[in-house]
């Protein structure tokens, strides 16, 4: 259906899969419209890992290395786009992998996690209970798992969640392109970087840093720094944009 | 189901009519995507209509106004957030209203047609041909619609056809909240502004500008002007942004 022709093409190919997925029920419709807003502040930081963001996720990495019990909250639009890179960043870190929706019903929980699973993934299942202060469907989470969990890490996530996890006393990793938003300001460390790319740069990290870099990374986390560098590298290439 | 605390409130519920929208046929998935992408672009503005918005919505009204044959071509998602908007516009202009889509069947365009016929617009229809030089489904147009129109005026369109239009030596209208996209940049004119801001802000102008207003505003249009204004909106409320 989309000429290889067009100008957006890989874009317009991402789009349709996550249609597709939003037909299965993977992703909600409103998983798509909150797609389009990543899409558009990729744009804006060039479509690549700025300096910033790479500093940011290996800082993500020393963060899950030295957590006690990490967690990574995965959501529709994720498993859709990244499950392998999840499981691929589980291997890499040792966290529990948990399914946390906005739009949730039981049938959709199943689904995302045999995603998950069937991308190699250890899903941590078993009945949820509204146990985080939030007024949606999004308060349901695990006893054992997220809400007992240091640090946990939320690719995609909505501004109400992540600040209810932070004023539980957690530590939030957010991957978030939009460096204005509330998710982005509330998150102990923001990765603004586009989820595929975002992961597998953690779970590099997560192989590679030595034990000092790790401590040097902790000891220098700035969330404020790597928010202004991201709004920084947007201005800087809005300025040009009409050359 | 959205609770009405939430920060993002009315966001979502436009969210959730586009969604519903989607789910009858009416919006493709991939212009729940589209919509995201504006979304972004009208946050990074200040979800306001600016100055220099406001200048190009004149100028919008001047062209219809000064056009022989005037067109406005209507997608899913206009119909689905501005029907009413587009049949003032209409009044207030006496364009031909257009059905015309990306992801084009014969239900969907009669859907929308429907859809405008009930807020009100008279609706151009009939047998459409491919007659304009895109190698997808938005060459179909009408030949004494579109094709043989002298201003279009594009609300929520794609770069392709806008480009397309303006080879054909039509002057094009675009509304489009990315001052960088390749439709803001190879319109005639293009109103950086959302929707349903910009329709009746161009019906208004349609009905109270002078002649004398208007000969000034079609011989002072300068589009590189309008888009670096809105990227100097961007970037002056981005470097405020973390205060």
């Amino acid at each position: 259906m989309i000429p290889p022709d067009h100008p957006r093409y890989r874009s317009l190919v991402t789009r349709e899969r996550l249609a597709r997925c939003a037909k299965e029920g993977v992703v909600a419709m409103e998983g798509l419209t909150a797609h389009g807003r990543g899409e558009a502040f990729d744009y804006l930081i060039g479509e690549r890992t700025t300096e910033s963001a790479l500093l940011a996720e290996q800082t993500a990495a020393a963060m899950l290395l030295a957590a006690t019990r990490p967690v990574i909250s995965v959501n529709g639009n994720t498993a859709a786009l990244a499950a392998q890179e999840i499981a691929e960043l589980q291997k890499a870190c040792g966290a529990i992998v948990e399914v946390n929706l906005f739009h949730r019903t039981e049938a959709r929980v199943a689904q995302i996690e045999k995603i998950l699973r069937d991308a190699g993934a250890e899903v941590f299942f078993g009945p949820a209970e509204q146990l985080l202060p939030l007024s949606h469907d999004r308060a349901w989470c695990r006893r054992e798992g997220m809400y007992t969990a240091d640090v946990v890490l939320i690719p995609l996530e909505d501004g109400d969640r992540c600040e209810a996890l932070v004023g539980m006393g957690k530590k939030v990793i957010a991957i978030d392109l939009n460096p204005l938003s509330r998710t982005a300001r509330k998150a102990t460390l923001t990765v603004v970087d586009e989820v595929t790319r975002a992961l597998p740069a953690i779970a590099r990290a997560c192989r590679d840093l030595s034990a000092e870099e790790k401590s040097r990374l902790l000891s220098t986390l700035d969330n404020h720094y790597l928010l202004s560098e991201a709004i920084r590298e947007i201005t800087a290439r809005l300025s040009h944009a009409l050359d």
